[in-house]
């Protein structure tokens, strides 16, 4: 008498925790060390020792009652109030603690927007190449996730696909910049396009379409790169952030949801995701781990490794003769696979003891994945196995570059 | 275009929370010292300092990356070892790590549940009195809450309008003991003949009911009172455990659901918990917070004071020719009222700066609960001013108690 639709799903493994697994297993045969592992995205680098040392004081100082203690359901008040002053600060948009919903990561922030503004039955539309999880999180709110194609020339938006797909039915649109797999940054012209889109299909179909951010990454960005912020363009954005990759806490799960002041019914959003709280059983974040994070705002940890390995990955891909659309931000990496299926080029690279993650689930056939977010001296010698696997594999790979 | 259902709700405010807010506000006004609020169930003691202690040296020993990467989906596995460990040793029943579901505290653990055996449009049955939060707790998912009349003379079940009310829609039984609002505790006789009723109406109707068991209350217990352990008494339980109340960390949301390894489908509730998270955004409790529970799972905040409370309460109640049912745990208590309606009198009793919280929502017309959560002291000062308002308001108050 188990409720079917989640006992189904345990047949389908995602392939990402697969491949850790296999690397996990590998690692015992020969040493982790010499498994070439790209494919999780957990940060390789510590928080900032900062967010240790508040921890500790208020651990020593503070009332473990206080502490401790229920937040209010709406988050704690301090720490909200400390997010809309960095973010008024940061963005020049005028967020007050109401905005604020303290939330677990990103995927609970997401989890609330959906709730907000579907109802089981609306369409959230998504642009491939997406995070795959995005379809077990959509799905079960009983909202439907459609996957615009992707735009493989530079990975920006794919708007004749978009604006066939857009319909009555579309409620939000969920965007994720900077972008996981494609580590892609949305320029400030697609941005724009996306609103004018967005503002001529409300108007159209008679209700505000909402735009659903999605920003873990949105401080993991490359030098040079201009990463603008989303909220900044069409008023009806949630935004939804985690401290998972910018400060190094993906176990903690901690973020927030900021709605724009100036979206339609804003004034609700955070009240009402106090109700969806209740239904989801969230009830706010951590209390200890919501008052440490409000002490290091502007902070993030040490990211310049992912840049460095992002660099040495690029160059040896260019070298190697593969097409791959150089990343602005994030930890991720996403090259044209050196034959069509992409499973069994990454198959074959397993030999190398090379774990990369096939495409398919991110919405585009044909690409890998590498989450570069290990240290560099590994990468360094992944690209040894790289160029090997490359050269005995694909000996007349000039050909099939496209 | 929000969506109704939770804006809705924005208008039913929960009435314990407007009391809290009251005595908030009246204590700017008085010193909060002088309002006697019993309204809300915030523990009032520490967490042990093992725990305190526990965290200090993780945080200045540990790697921050191993300290606060990700848990693993289904939990963090050693700490699932040593929750199930210590529930093998402590109630004989033989659970493993396969058996635990680390979870936001018990509503994270009860949207788990519920989500686990209903789909929309079955049915759970509750007793009361009961904790009203159960309500949008299971209203949310779809499933319909049945609430099963009071058996008023000891806050046992009343198993008449029970065994009228069971049916093949009903999937799950939810029960809370040791109870919020009551303090009462099921005894043996009570759980054997609840079994023996599931037992027979599993069969009668062709499928499993499942007993789902809320304890948050479970280590408080007072002194010479017997607290059988559910899960004895029936295979089919899924307990719902928190940290919130044995070790004072309401805020850090943490908690757990064990399966009873005899449960029907125990093999597959733990890895559903883990796909029932990703369509709500949970993915774990705080990795940290899970670590650090584990190091004092056989400890508890020093709760004697809420016995202590309690006896000065009972006893100036029964004094006061109130008519109460004694706790047996928790730190509430649940009198009758000195008039037919409780609003009225806890109403009354406001002008007293007693906050005392109405029945109604908890399911019985004409009680109200204390929330003795607080210090002993202000216990004490409290029934100087309770003995006030009953010789004051009620002169004849004999007449009325029943």
């Amino acid at each position: 008498m188990l409720v079917e639709k989640y006992k189904k799903m345990l047949s389908g493994k995602s392939v990402i925790r697969q491949l850790s697994e296999f690397a996990t297993a590998r690692g015992k045969e020969i040493g982790y060390e010499n498994v070439f592992d790209y494919s999780l995205g957990n940060p390789s680098v510590p928080v900032p020792d900062k967010f240790t040392q508040v921890m500790i004081k208020m651990l020593k100082e503070e009332s473990p009652v206080k502490l401790h203690g229920y937040s209010p359901s709406l988050g704690n008040p301090e720490v909200k109030e400390k997010i809309a002053a960095s973010l008024r600060k940061r963005f020049d948009i005028p967020y007050t603690a109401e905005h604020i919903f303290p939330a677990s990561g990103a995927a609970g922030a997401l989890s609330h927007a959906f709730r907000l503004v579907t109802e089981p039955g609306d369409e959230i539309l998504t642009f491939a190449p997406f995070f795959p999880e995005y379809h077990p999180y959509v799905d079960l709110t009983g909202a439907v996730l459609k996957v615009v194609p992707a735009n493989t020339e530079d990975f920006q938006i794919n708007f004749a696909a978009f604006e066939e797909m857009i319909n009555e039915k579309t409620m939000a649109i969920l965007i994720n910049t900077p972008n996981n797999p494609s580590g892609i940054v949305y320029s400030a012209e697609t941005l724009t396009r996306l609103a004018d889109v967005l503002t001529k299909k409300s108007v159209e179909f008679g209700h505000t379409i909402y735009l659903i951010s999605d920003e873990p990454y949105r401080e993991l960005v490359f030098e040079g790169v201009d990463a603008p912020c989303v909220s900044k363009f069409y008023d009806h954005t949630i935004m939804c952030y985690s401290f998972s990759k910018s400060i190094s806490l993906p176990g903690e799960r901690i973020g927030y949801l900021a709605v724009n002041p100036a979206c339609e019914g804003a004034e609700f959003m955070v009240p009402m995701c106090g109700q969806i709280s209740r239904g989801i059983g969230h009830n706010c974040p951590s209390s200890i781990i919501q008052m440490a994070v409000a002490e290091v705002l502007e902070d993030t940890s040490d990211l310049s490794v992912y840049e460095t390995n992002m660099n040495l990955i690029y160059k040896e891909l260019m070298d190697l003769g593969f097409t791959c659309v150089k990343p602005g931000g994030t930890f991720y990496i996403f090259p044209k696979a050196l034959e069509e299926d992409a499973k069994v080029f990454c198959e074959k690279a397993l030999k190398y003891d090379l774990v990369l993650v096939p495409s398919d689930s991110f919405g585009v056939p044909g690409y890998f994945r590498m989450a570069y977010c290990i240290d560099t001296e590994k990468v360094k010698r992944s690209l040894v196995a790289l160029r090997k696997f490359v050269e005995t594999e694909y000996p007349d790979r000039k050909e099939i570059k496209c």
